[in-house]
């Protein structure tokens, strides 16, 4: 470091659990808690669930920077997006704060938190807090062992093509059918050829939340909802 | 439920996270702090991780039941003790008093909580508190993306055979391979005949915490290692 120059802040990704805000780890509501600058995720002209999940531990008069994400499917929207976000938390590392990134589940696992740590980590350090992911929560709200001794899980997005997840199926133990969403008609049908039934767990911690045997679940399955078929071993031995 | 009859005490299996305390959720450290008894999984003769990681939450004077697990493979000694373990806890929660389980991690990811639940679940209502996973720990400390977009993730025992191994790694997107220890050598010799490489990492979060290129790993690797083989997509787009 050259004399005289100012240390960076620090771009913490801050995992915040599944949804219900007792699920956030006593290290992330301490960082939120002490966060000057926060920065999340929102659907363009609505809500942020990442700002949701951490409101009761946001201080009156924090500085807020807003990533709003375009409602489409196409890349480049959404990049513009990253590029203008990550300008604007870059702005303030520069002056040597951190920002404290609010991030749905777990940073690392299936969300947007990569996006603004690969457009700033070659400028700025990056500090991780892991966090409860939809996976163990919708495990909990099944009781269901979702991983056990030797078994192999599979983590599944339910948006791959058919014949990608045809394969994955053959053979799986356990698999997790994550973003089920509008697929879920074409998951049940794909997992009954398969011989295969599981269950379907929809909005888990978010309130609301419903567990139900696959054959049961409603055609139009909301995004937060997965479905997962264990094969459970005996647990007596 | 009959007239008079006492109600029964709930089974709770509560998720410690990886290590570090500061990864216990709020609804966790509350579920402990107000537990009147706790049980936890012990090495015969050794310490309790479980009950290490959630020290400074446990009250003086809570009833304690320590399961005492066997070092060996057989399967009949662990039975055994899960079986008296459980006797130990249905007699608390016969009595109307709930019983809180301390799991390392996620009580229902590659945990013992299922022995426990297998066995109380006939009789008593049962309710899991999800906990962060090493895994997600193990790509916060490498700062890996483990799961993006539609990215399939397939978690594998290091303690598989060869053939098994072989066969998942080809074709996969992200590998997570658990339970490391001191099958490394041969793990790193599997991936390297399938063109693979990772990074390792060691007791994440656990203190003393490590991480390296796979080819810089020790062949003597503790328990607590994991190797991440990340896919990663362009995060740009």
């Amino acid at each position: 470091m050259v004399d005289g120059e100012a240390v960076s802040g620090v771009l913490r990704g801050v995992g915040l659990g599944p949804g219900d805000p007792g699920l956030i780890t006593r290290r992330a509501a301490a960082q939120i808690a002490a966060a000057e600058t926060i920065a999340y995720p929102a659907l363009a002209g609505g809500d942020s669930l990442a700002r949701a999940i951490a409101a009761d531990l946001i201080a009156p008069g924090v500085r807020e920077i807003r990533i709003d994400l375009p409602m489409t499917r196409a890349r480049a929207p959404a990049q513009a997006a990253y590029d203008a976000g990550a300008a604007r938390i870059g702005e303030v590392l520069a002056t040597g704060e951190d920002v404290v990134c609010l991030c749905e589940g777990d940073p690392l696992f299936y969300g947007s938190f990569m996006y603004l740590m690969a457009r700033l980590r070659p400028r700025f350090s990056v500090e991780v807090v892991p966090g409860v992911t939809s996976l163990t929560a919708c495990a909990a709200a099944a009781g269901l062992p979702i991983a056990a001794r030797d078994a192999v899980l599979t983590i599944l997005p339910g948006t791959l093509p058919d014949e990608a997840i045809r394969e994955r199926l053959r053979g799986a133990d356990t698999v997790a059918l994550m973003k089920v969403g509008r697929h879920l008609p074409r998951l049940r049908a794909l997992l009954a050829a398969e011989g295969l039934t599981g269950t379907y767990v929809e909005r888990a911690t978010l309130g609301a939340e419903r567990v139900l045997p696959l054959a049961e679940a409603p055609e139009d399955a909301p995004y937060f909802s997965m479905i997962l078929v264990v094969r459970e071993v005996d647990p007596w031995t």
